[in-house]
């Protein structure tokens, strides 16, 4: 199996309005860096996984809805919680949407602070 | 799949006493960087993998005993080699151990330098 | 000279209202990684330029307001502009009221996303 | 499943000969920063995946040929595109043909820049 | 004093022809990521150093004719070494040349490879 | 001002026996990370600070007698606490030992975990 990384960030604010987080429940935000990932069982005619300036386009075209934003705005996230799992839910899913049929799967780490991460995996077989 | 890492580190000491590991047999030591992985399936109610803090909290209480320690002394490896790896396999068992039914799989990255690094990880399912 | 640094970070939203700051001047946020260094001529009586502990305390001290803060709400930057040049004139400030007699200056490195990053440095001796 | 990753890396220059690359077109190079992983399932006598001295001469013999070299000149990848998947392939590759027979997987991450990465792996069980 | 820093890259080719530099004689390349600060002792009318986007222009501006360069045929090194250092002087000369009238100081790091980087400092103060 | 800075690391383990020290008191360890800077105000006549070859070689040098090392039975620190910032001035003082007549200073980092550095730094001129 082949795969291309590329990277960008986003700084984002937002609320998580449950007493389940804590002193995060109040209007906060983030620098969110973002490592998207697209899987290939083989490489095609020119060697690479897909293009690399195509990938950032992608990944990019998915972000700047996001961008300097502040996230209980954002229709992406209307009437649920934008935890960082939920952004690389939805960053992931949008990716596999856009991913060609080529691409067996698609990964997105989403990194808020230097000690903790997450991430979200898209399987495109079967 | 969706997955949580936290980080954490520890500073030990410890002799590897077999002519195996060369320059190693010695007293020396490492900072022990941790990286620890739960994944899930599907998110909970909170829309995340699990609760951040509860995260951190597990990793110190799995770490707690190897603050400063002398790995030679420890009682998690009485009687067997205290590799990079067996720091990595023991952390991962004893997240396993603690993890919720929801959590599908932990894995534990242990980085001993900047050009090496370890990792064990522990599939829940089934 | 020598010098020791540690590091926190704080995860903030703010607005930058000023048309000057094009999509930054609406509500937003970043996580600030903040990197402290005290300076010191020579080394003490245990060898070290400070207790570490205390480093770590005093930089958590002046960071604990604005951790999962909005700056917009903070007496800090009240009246004022949070621009991350801003923060870190504020953060090496009040470690410098704090310092020891023997430390010859402060620096604050504050880095707001993988590309860009704010210092500010005040000079002790005099 | 364990692992035991090591990093060197490699100053090479090439050109991608195709008007796919566009810029990249032309003689240009990169420093490629390598991550190679050796996985196993269970350790061996020595509580390690494989020796971390073999691991790192193994991966040196590899790419010691593309050390400070011009990749359109290297018989490794005459009459084909030395992309950074075919790279990270060639290296993924040639430490398979080198693994022990208890080794299940060699995988090989190949950093170009800050924001862009690509990664092969080979399983080597079945 | 405050700085600003900005981060960019560059992907170059070059020979290094004289027998000092060994390996590096013949063609390579290096990814070379390029750190540039702008300091000044006070802060302007928006709390900034500078305009981030400002900077980053100015750095992009000096770097664009090194992109994907080759850099023996670069007019910037005709007749002489495009060592790292020479490219570290000519990013920070040509920053300083277009630095405003408060900028006390431009400073350069470009980083060859993980274990290696190399800086240079202009002051403009005088 | 040019520099050019080079990195190396040990593992090693001491104590640092004073109630001062808190749970660093007994026996523990690090990896300690060590970048060292060479400064000069004008390039040679190859463009460079330093032979980059000769820059490491130097480091190691330094840093042979402390790898794998127990610093309590090293006579570097015989009747010395072995602090990061005694290993710190350690090293700068024996690199500006071996420093050229050209070098105008140097400087030592060594990080000991990814939240804590130390620095010690040796003006050569006058």
């Amino acid at each position: 199996m082949y795969s291309l990384t590329v990277r960008d960030h986003v700084m984002i604010a937002h609320t998580l309005p449950d007493p389940f987080f804590g002193p995060a429940q109040g209007m906060h935000g983030a620098t969110l860096v973002i490592e998207a990932t697209w899987r290939r069982e083989q490489l095609g005619p020119h060697a690479v996984v897909m293009d690399i300036g195509e990938a950032s386009r992608q990944l990019a075209e998915v972000l700047d809805p996001l961008r300097y934003a502040n996230l209980d705005e954002s229709p992406v996230f209307a009437g649920r919680l934008s935890t960082t799992e939920a952004v690389a839910g939805h960053v992931a899913q949008s990716l596999a949407e856009r991913a060609g049929e080529d691409i067996a799967g698609v990964g997105v780490v989403v990194r808020e602070h230097p000690d903790a991460w997450v991430a979200h995996d898209v399987d495109l077989r079967a």
